[in-house]
């Protein structure tokens, strides 16, 4: 990968004098900042832009690393054997026309392939807009030359993006507005060969990368990225695109319609301890926040204290730190004592801190220095947000000594600016190169603080295949298809997972014997492969408490029976509670756990959290945590609280059957209804694939 | 109110010839366009800026309609008199040091209410920014000169803001970053006596009004504004901070703990046809979207088409269309076949539409033109969003006929832009001068698309207090406190609610006796005033089917009942949802009824919908359909369906009552279980104040 990042020298196929084409710009870019050998190939020119020009890649001398590809996809192919054969080992094709313009070019691309892997070259792109330095000055790509502008701002937040145009315009957009330093850009197109994880990888590595902002709409190996972000030391935004789409309609599970509309991915990405972003800006303003603040780390949602000049501005923003799930902080006596201390005798003292009759009594500068030491001392307080007016009859905020403050205090400091024109662009510029990010609008200023607190690396040893135990491989290996409710359980409880009583009967009287054995109240169903919703067929009669209560259902049932008119008999358990759980076979990330509140819930409040396989106590704990509705847990009106443990444990083995037998496409467990605060598993299905 | 907007003269009590005072500042922003009379009241100057100064405002000459005071808080009251002994009826004071500063100011702030309603004179303000009206280049106001940076945009939308500092700071802003028109600016401050309302109701009026934006932090008669909000024919979106406060933590009901967190100025923003902002920039955003497209209405959430540039950024868009409750169109068989006339063979024509490859092959302005016609053609699409890029190589965006096509059309069209500095400011400026509003966001564009499907304005015959018959109104007058559940029942049965069959009984005998009436199953409840939550108490015991499980309930019982020993016995209604419903007296808006799932999901979700009363039952539907699980009441796995009138003619009830008796603070009927489709009022609670 390094020969991509710091080449000793680029071969250009498709280097052209023309200055409306790409092949010029390329050219241009390089000789704006690369400071390495330039070698134009092109055999109908002796000399662009003052370089020589070579007639074919086997003419240009050392050193060469890297060839940037950008001729019509029908001469790629010829193009990358030839480069291959010169032994250039990191091959950068920028062309389109490959595997996002249908079959014939994903045949190309293939062939690409077969040739790079055979020589041991690795390909970035293509597709692609490939890289940008802007440490180094470095611009491997057609962009528009608008990209030096205003030259390439340097920063600590590199970006990698797979979609070429919006790499391009995105990365113009942020380096014109120069709001934003950027460390490097890597647009990886159709990433044939290099992808987001061999970025990822190396960017761990790069000393002038701070934080990582990534837009993708596929992972290409889940499992890899999931580790290599588990292991990273430098925070990792993530804007995951097309959460809305899947193949929900055609689920046959709970679980799986339910991880249809990106709770999967967010699970996923929570369990990997990566921020989630929705939008390109905020990704950015995510990124940047984190790169400015990379070790930040807190046990519980921070506690924000506000510095404002504006009652208004401090209200919104309180009412945006509870919607973003953050605590305002309880200021101490101490730091009450102070703040009255500058205050009018009328003002009361309070978060957010409104400074503006103490500004008019002593002048901002003191103010705002005073209010911030007094805020970054109190133990109470994980982070503050300012807010600043700048321009016009206002002195300019002195930046420094502030940011000096809450340095020396370890407190992460956000900004939030209003002012003219002339005067908000080089405060942001000014203030952001002291290392403090600062924010157009309120709620993306407490949206950021928010994505300050990060999900926490969890390392614990997960319940991996190997728990499962052989006579419930052999079970599962025998049987095949949509499995009905009692085959289900029958292999959950031999996995280990808490069952209800239950036994399969065939008529009338093996029920009442049935009912006998287990004692009422009873609940009876009609069982049937292959029929998973079972309520809305009307056959299932909860609550039976007699014989004569039996015999009435029985009959009632019995005509919408299918023709073996097989039905079970399960002992009724009253819970407080109706969870649910189940396991998805994602295509990107493999097996995939689900909990969530199950019955009527599943139906009114999409309130589910995911989570990759394999998983330990640990993590299935945490995955429960991350339910909105965790809190019923803890016991709801008097009733007992639930085992977490006994749940995660439940978590925990789905995993790890997901990874023992990789036939499951689906599991549900619907409801696992809570009783006396242990889980049992009231219904089930499994669908093997 | 027309003094205020345009007086034939103006009086400036506190004009200075000092240059960096606020009194100089009122002068120097008239003096640049107000075109009336102005008169500087200073004794201790003969002139000012130009002007003949006065050495009182009794010696000043007609026509003054207008007096503007800006001077110490002490001298304020006897600067009122004299201003009204000299005939002005419109009194802008923008001094502070009035009720936001204490008691005293306080004091002070009724004295001058006094003195201005005994002479017939309104006051603007105290501690306020006054006026600015774009259109006119008035400004009333010491405000910062840096307001003129740019000049003065003039533009449909209007702006009240209650908080002065923040009314300056965040017009400068919008006013120096240029990107947005505004008609009027009115800062209000304390609203002594002038008031949003009457603001509202001048704005609706004025006919370079299109949309309203307001920042309120309390509305001071929310009767009268929700009112004249109805009955508005011009859009308006309010910013209402403060939402996360509240007494919640000191309410006896659920209804009255649901309304703390801004459900209820939610449900009373949404009932007046009100659009509700949580930003300062999403309000302009919401507000500037609504003035361009003013009668834009939809029957259903209007259908997405987005034009874009890359696929990327359309994926993006698609996710945020589903999060904000938008649909994305399905295209037409004809706008399908004249998309793919224009595209490559291999692409596929879907909405986004991804313009790319056709764009390569025939240009952006054709393409961009051909798909807008298309798009608008189709009967399936309700609104446009199109991706702009612009700067660098790309050739500028001609919007014209763009917009043209839109208009003719009548679909809403709005702009995403990307690109350089140098060219993203002029496009929008110039493409928001043709009426389309331009975003920098993706999530900020469809949050504003789906601000155009604005709440209905309903007008319907509501269920007024007349409704609560004598009976029911003298069981209420015979009241006190918290009122036990069959107190509180009685009172809603007389009311028109259908309740559950009960008896209060003494005694195990009484008990029995009772259930014999009734007929098993039933629930025992302990009886006492003031138990509000009687399941964690343990004073509930449900379905009990038999003699001896009553006596063994009740004796279960005993120990925790209070001295008098009283229960409740209760047919045991078997639902199939529980629902609840409640009324609750807000300081500002007075009786406000609620509903919600009831039950576990009301600690589970916060999911309810509140509505000021009265109440009719289209009003009451609409609330009911403003609940996110609103679909659970269609039927559940196969259930009935509720019927949504009975439930709404409860809700119209508890309206009723509220208005009926000022002494009722609270109700709560929670659960209203359903069963068999009809609600049914099974737990109680009534708390007269």
């Amino acid at each position: 990968m390094e020969k991509f990042f710091t080449p000793r020298g680029i071969a250009l196929i498709g280097a052209t004098a023309n200055q409306l084409k790409g092949g010029y710009a390329i050219i241009f870019n390089l000789q704006q900042g690369y400071t390495g050998r330039i070698y134009p190939v092109n055999p109908r020119y002796e000399e662009i832009a003052g370089l020589k020009c070579y007639p074919s890649v086997a003419e240009v001398p050392d050193p060469v690393d890297l060839a940037i590809i950008f001729i019509p996809a029908a001469r790629v192919l010829a193009a990358v054997s030839e480069v291959a054969r010169r032994g250039i080992r990191a091959i950068m094709i920028q062309s389109a026309g490959f595997a996002e313009s249908g079959q014939s070019g994903r045949d190309l691309q293939d062939k690409l392939l077969d040739v790079s892997r055979a020589s041991g070259a690795r390909i970035w792109g293509p597709n692609c807009m490939g890289l940008v330095d802007a440490h180094r000055k470095f611009v491997f790509s057609f962009a528009s030359s608008a990209i030096w502008e205003k030259g390439l701002a340097a920063g600590p937040v590199s970006l990698v993006v797979q979609s070429g145009l919006l790499a391009a315009g995105f990365l113009i957009d942020c380096m014109a507005h120069g709001t934003l330093g950027i460390a490097k850009a890597c647009s990886i197109g159709n990433k044939s060969d290099v992808d987001e994880c061999d970025i990822l990888e190396h960017l761990q590595a790069d000393p002038e990368t701070r934080a990582v902002a990534m837009y993708l709409e596929s992972i290409r190996d889940g499992r890899r990225f999931i580790d290599i972000c588990r292991q990273a030391t430098k925070p990792i935004v993530v804007l995951k695109a097309g959460l809305s789409r899947g193949g929900a309609a055609a689920a046959l599970s709970h679980t799986a319609s339910l991880a249809g509309d990106g709770a999967l991915v967010t699970g996923v990405l929570a369990h990997a301890g990566v921020t989630q972003a929705r939008d390109f800006g905020q990704l950015m303003d995510m990124a940047k926040t984190l790169a400015c603040y990379p070790r930040a780390r807190f046990e519980r949602p921070p506690r924000v204290a506000v510095i404002t000049y504006s009652g208004a501005a401090g209200i919104v923003s309180a009412d945006f730190v509870e919607r973003e799930g953050l605590a305002l902080a309880t200021l101490s006596s101490d730091t009450m004592a102070a703040l009255k201390s500058w205050f009018p005798d009328w003002m009361p003292v309070g978060n957010p801190v409104d400074l503006w009759p103490a500004i008019e009594r002593h002048g901002p500068d003191k103010i705002f220095r005073e209010a911030l030491r007094a805020l970054c001392k109190d133990p109470g307080v994980d982070l503050v947000v300012l807010h600043v007016f700048t321009g016009g009859r206002f002195a300019e905020t002195d930046m420094e000594p502030l940011v000096e403050i809450a340095r020396q205090a370890g407190t992460p400091l956000l900004c939030w600016v209003l002012g003219t024109r002339a005067a908000v662009r080089p405060f942001t510029v000014r203030t952001q190169a002291l290392g403090v990010p600062v924010f157009r609008e309120v709620g993306r200023s407490i949206e950021c603080a928010a994505a300050l607190n990060r999900p926490p690396a969890i390392t614990a040893n997960a319940g991996h295949a190997e728990k499962i135990g052989a006579a419930c491989r052999q079970m599962l290996a025998s049987a095949d298809g949509v499995l009905d409710e009692n085959e289900s359980k029958n292999i959950l409880a031999a996995a280990g997972i808490e069952t209800v009583e239950e036994v399969v009967v065939a008529g009338r009287d093996e029920a009442l014997t049935a009912a006998g054995q287990i004692g009422y109240p009873v609940v009876l169903k009609g069982l049937s492969d292959g029929i998973v919703h079972k309520s809305e067929r009307g056959l299932v009669v909860l609550d039976i408490r007699s014989d004569a209560q039996l015999e009435q259902a029985f009959d009632r049932l019995s005509p919408a029976l299918p023709s073996n008119g097989r039905c079970l008999i399960q002992r009724h358990v009253k819970g407080e509670l109706e969870f649910m759980a189940g396991l998805v076979r994602d295509r990107q990330f493999g097996p995939c756990v689900m909990c969530g509140l199950g019955g009527i819930f599943a139906e009114a409040i999409r309130d589910r959290s995911f989570a990759p396989a394999p998983l330990a106590r640990q993590e299935a704990l945490a995955m429960i945590d991350r339910l909105k509705s965790s809190h019923l847990l803890d016991g709801w009106r008097g009733q007992a609280p639930t085992d977490r443990n006994a749940l995660a444990d439940i978590l925990a083995t789905l995993a790890a059957l997901g990874l023992a037998d990789g036939r499951i496409q689906e599991i549900d467990l619907n409801p696992l209804v809570i009783s006396g605060g242990r889980p049992v598993a009231v219904d089930a299905t499994i669908v093997l694939g």
